[in-house]
């Protein structure tokens, strides 16, 4: 398996098809075909059979694939085999949202701090988490192992706060501020950028204000 | 122009064009190469170029892009020249938090109602909104020509809530709620969900706990 030549958008539909997996699993279905899972994820069953065969040959023609060792193969390929810790820096109304996802993150990865530079903030619990203040950020990055960071501070503050994640040995981070981060070539940063979203949606929009031709039964 | 041959890597890459032109505008600057705005935006230059020549031949050699007139071709590129409101469904943490970037979304975007199911959030106010009951949701949407919709509801409600709101007229669903949904092929649906966007980070973080090379002077 050659893991720097799977390109990003696979990468990012592995984790897809691990939560449907999860709830077939849940359902004690054994085995799924390529075509159920295209119909429920919308995507071209060709396709989800290329980008797992990126990592192996998991399928059975005419069975399809078994639930339980397909969950186990991707969560190996994702690392997610193995206990992931997390930080969240900025506990605002995003921070404690993001921070509730706990519950969905499963597959050992988890938010185990949070920080705020707000003094009225730190010392308040999010959920079962104490809010830390910035100071302690370095020495819990190393203490806890935490190699994930979530920044959702206000945009002028973003990079400041990369910076010092990155220099605590992080080796990820998932930014919620609208402003681009730099960072070395080795950090992974991913923007989730609400208004970014939003804006290119607008592009989809059919031009005139024609009503909608759906019926919904 | 063929609007539909244009890739969505581009289109998303659009608005953070145009947020950072919005920046430069406001301090005044009249002009922009490729290889500044490469470097801010850590992509490459010829890339930039590319993208910005699907819609016209903007760019002047040695002078670079006119920034007014390079924020005015995106605006009406993205469809946001004209004022174009949205609802947002789930008043909760992240609901609220999404509000607040109301600030953020300028050109023209605009939340305009919030909705809520359960009835200790309706009637709260999020800055200047009022939480409306969901039996109003349709009726408003048509009433302020509404033509997007941020889902911020539980997972196992988001479908019905995506039901109706395209059953009402909206033409694009910005959904941050953990789970697939399903859509006629004319409404566009962008998926911002946390833990995909978490989970597929794992991925890249670099095997085994050698302290990360960087130097940040």
């Amino acid at each position: 398996m050659k893991s720097d030549k799977i390109s990003e958008a696979v990468v990012r539909r592995l984790p897809v098809y691990l939560r449907y997996l999860n709830a077939l699993h849940k359902r004690e279905v054994a085995t799924v075909s390529s075509q159920e899972l295209g119909q429920r994820l919308d995507l071209n069953p060709a396709q989800i059979r290329k980008d797992l065969a990126y990592f192996g040959d998991f399928g059975r023609k005419g069975i399809g694939y078994d639930v339980s060792y397909l969950i186990e193969k991707i969560r190996h390929i994702l690392k997610i085999d193995q206990q992931i810790n997390v930080v969240l820096v900025g506990a605002g109304n995003l921070g404690q949202a993001l921070s509730n996802y706990n519950a969905y993150l499963k597959d050992n990865m988890k938010i185990v701090a949070v920080f705020d530079a707000f003094p009225d903030k730190v010392g308040t619990k999010i959920n079962t988490l104490v809010v830390q203040p910035m100071d302690e950020l370095e020495a819990t990055v190393k203490e806890k192992n935490i190699r994930i960071g979530i920044i959702t501070v206000p945009d002028f503050e973003a990079q400041h706060v990369a910076d010092r994640l990155i220099e605590s040995g992080i080796g990820a981070i998932l930014n919620f501020a609208p402003t681009t981060l730099k960072a070395p070539a080795n950090i992974r940063i991913h923007a989730t950028d609400f208004t970014t979203d939003l804006l290119s949606l607008a592009y989809y929009l059919e031009d005139g204000k024609e009503e909608t031709q759906y019926d919904s039964e």
